[in-house]
């Protein structure tokens, strides 16, 4: 099938296009987790009509909200999404493909450079995804930047075709990990450096990693390496008061199209760019 | 004094401008009227973070966490804004002028054209503002288009200083005028006729009213006639994702920046305003 929407983030905003797009009888896939900084948030007190909450509590009474209406739900990790014209292709890391007429990134908030070069190197030896791109690597060296639990899982698989992994721990202390792992601690990732591809990674030790390939495993997504040729600034991805992008169909919202970080204008913004896309939808032709 | 923020408008949108420029311990005036449209809606289920709910009781809730802030509140008419450079000053209808560094407009939906070239007329024969206009046509011809109870006192304020008055009946039956005053009820005005200036008003019923001024008095405002050289649509004020306009400091949220015409977009975006507000006073050099 092909949803009418798909959403990539499950924070305000994305709940708050979900609310919007069900109520306007739209079918929608939703992409993401619970979101980790609204939902340790002791105290919000600019959320009008609601006095002072907690993140957790807002969060829930959210969810509750839109939780019976007839929407799909998915933890996947998205690889890439193509804007194909009249609709999008989205790959997830196991390279099953959904596809959707429209689609509102509501991913958090957008940082163009997390390591130097990382953008440069992009697709040339470094890659966001082991599962996709492991086998490039039989018998190779190979660094696994990682950030998160999944970052685990593959460090584990890549090592099983890798000739020599190195996991440089960014996520929490005592991973376990197949013995065969080397594991750097304590330090920070500062600069890719190469030619045509990347060749090595400074670290805040002064040490140099020189490595065949580069994965690094987060659970933010630097936009316009998600969605190809999305216009994006050096802290936001580029949307008119419409949360329209300069892709057609394409909408974003929340943290991610810049300051004020908030929950209320997060939701504002869902639920503008959920009855746009609406509003996109109904001008198709079928 | 100079107020750091001036909202114009009490609906959500303001209403949100204000609680976040308060949060930022910014002082702030505030125009307007509870919204009538708002109040009257029975049933509100896309608000996140409240099931279902009327719109009377969610703007009472607004208004209770807003409430106990230092703020001044105005129920004066704004005759005009004017864009100082680093300041506003706004003229009210009795000619006292109220300063402030920021402005946001939250006046609601932006029709650009009422009645047939009334833009083309205004300030040409045409006047929003009796108490500051009446004066000029002192024994003279005199159209009121009235539609609300303000247009019925400039009527008998008027009629004290004109010639002839005459009323068009837009507002509610049995209107109190002086008796001097010329009621017509049961049409509509279609268009202004002229040459450099507005001569006459077409009717609805073929009528043509010749008079040597014409006062339209509306709770509405046009938004680039409100602020001269604002820069507008045929339906909106423009502006951009941080709901700047083209004008240095000030700032437009809610209806009157287009469709979607909902609280929680308007909420958000009157977060979004305000907050940038704050930015701008920041930046200002004292």
């Amino acid at each position: 099938m092909i949803y009418d929407v798909a959403i990539i983030g499950k924070g305000p905003a994305g709940l708050s296009a979900l609310l919007n797009a069900k109520i306007r009888n739209k079918s929608v896939i939703i992409f993401g987790k619970e979101p980790e900084g609204l939902t340790k948030t002791k105290s919000i007190k600019n959320y009008l009509g609601i006095e002072d909450i907690k993140g957790k509590d807002l969060y829930d009474s959210f969810y509750e909200q839109v939780k019976d209406y007839d929407f799909e739900e998915s933890q996947a990790k998205i690889n890439q999404v193509y804007a194909m014209g009249d609709s999008f292709s989205i790959m997830l890391s196991d390279e099953t493909i959904i596809e959707a007429k429209t689609c509102i990134l509501a991913i958090g908030k957008h940082i163009k450079k997390d390591i130097k070069n990382e953008d440069v190197f992009f697709a040339k030896g470094i890659s966001y995804c082991a599962t996709c791109d492991a086998g490039f690597y039989k018998g190779k060296k190979v660094v696994i930047v990682g950030y998160n639990e999944e970052s685990i899982e593959d460090a584990n698989y890549t090592s099983e075709i890798a000739g020599e992994t190195i996991f440089l721990n960014m996520y929490k202390k005592d991973v376990k990990l197949n013995d065969s792992i080397k594991i750097i601690e304590g330090v920070k990732p500062l600069e890719f450096k190469g030619h045509d591809n990347a060749e090595s990674l400074l670290l805040s030790n002064g040490e140099e990693i020189f490595a065949d390939g580069f994965f690094v495993i987060k659970d933010s997504y630097v936009a316009d390496r998600l969605v190809p040729s999305l216009e994006v600034s050096e802290t936001a991805v580029i949307v008119d008061h419409n949360m329209q992008t300069n892709i057609n169909g394409l909408y974003a919202c929340g943290d991610i199209t810049d300051y004020p970080f908030q929950v209320m204008k997060a939701v504002g913004q869902g639920q503008t760019a959920a009855l746009n896309a609406v509003r996109y939808l109904d001008t198709m032709v079928e």
